[in-house]
């Protein structure tokens, strides 16, 4: 934790523990990515993955959000999970259950061969567990074609809301429904591409995908 | 669409017209607000609606991301919905489908006791639709501690992958399942808070709640 990143605003709502930082982050792969070109802050969301303290993202290398980034300008890295919407019985103390983390830092490119492809197999095993073995991996083209950025994580906190709605005593008699309707990301059945085997069934780590694992 | 929001990288996922802005953004409620202090990006989860040319958030009048805003500061406001996870033969053709809308300005405080019921309403109705009539409407204290914020939708882009994976003609015999897997967010069931009359079932637009409506 550092000023910048104390939750000011409900602090019993704020967390700094890598225990409950990193496990926001692995349920996650798309972070939201914060950077100020000319004075105008952009936010642009993106995949991830995560290994120890180390987050990687990555992209064309013509992305203007990876070269902007890989000058090593001051950037915010958000990820967010939506849990709930949180009903009370007055209007005021409607909320959202939720759960994110901020990450202060800069990016740093990541240039060498090596610990490129390994920031890819970061990447793709932390979004699809289970998918690079069995693909094939980058050529000397395609790792040129390539961006990956670093971003370290010692300056970040998680924000928790959960629970039911909180009214005020005055409320509570009031004739209105109150309480949480659960929402989370769910699975549809995996849709082969034309050029897949028809009689070929989608592997178990597709076809019993969900975070967290 | 102005230079600043033009989709630079893989310009035919670029969209510029309001009906496929106002679809993405309307189908959310919870977008990612980028402002700078000190030079510094910050990246904050926050709850919104629209109507027509306006976009509104909300929070504590003690918030800082309100406070900061509400000085008329550059800020960058973003929707992203993830539809899929795009599964190719090859590491480098992997994707994501997504629908994600950037928008650029500068918020204004909403001070007026009527526009900011009126905004009220609007956020509520925009993540509950059927909400604002059932419940208790903001007391003149919670008016006060409450601060709105609106920004206009005038320079603003989306962005869309949607699709099969797309990969080289030299992978398309590799014995790799190929695809995607679709995501989508889905509800549980509604969960009565303890002072909510047992016998009395969530209300029709919570039990059947979905997005887009």
């Amino acid at each position: 934790m550092s000023e910048r990143t104390r939750i000011k605003r409900i602090p019993k709502r704020g967390h700094y523990d890598r225990e409950t930082i990193d496990a926001i982050l692995d349920e996650a792969f798309i972070c939201h990515v914060g950077f100020v070109v000319d004075g105008q802050p952009y936010v642009i969301p993106t995949a991830f993955g995560r290994v120890g303290d180390t987050l990687y993202i990555h992209g064309s290398s013509a992305s203007r959000m990876l070269r902007e980034l890989s000058k090593g300008v001051k950037a915010c890295l958000t990820v967010t999970h939506v849990d709930g919407l949180v009903l009370a019985r007055s209007a005021f103390h409607h909320s959202i259950n939720y759960r994110s983390v901020v990450v202060l830092g800069r990016a740093r490119p990541v240039d060498e061969d090596a610990e490129k492809i390994d920031a890819l197999r970061v990447i793709t095993e932390h979004i699809v567990p289970g998918r690079w073995a069995e693909v094939r991996w980058p050529s000397e083209i395609e790792l040129k074609a390539t961006s990956v950025l670093s971003m370290q994580i010692d300056e970040a906190s998680a924000k928790v809301r959960s629970g039911p709605p909180v009214d005020d005593d005055d409320d509570l008699a009031l004739r209105v429904w109150a309480g949480v309707l659960p929402l989370a990301i769910g699975t549809g059945e995996p849709i082969a591409d034309e050029f897949t085997d028809p009689a070929a069934a989608a592997p178990e780590y597709v076809a019993n995908y969900r975070r967290p694992r």
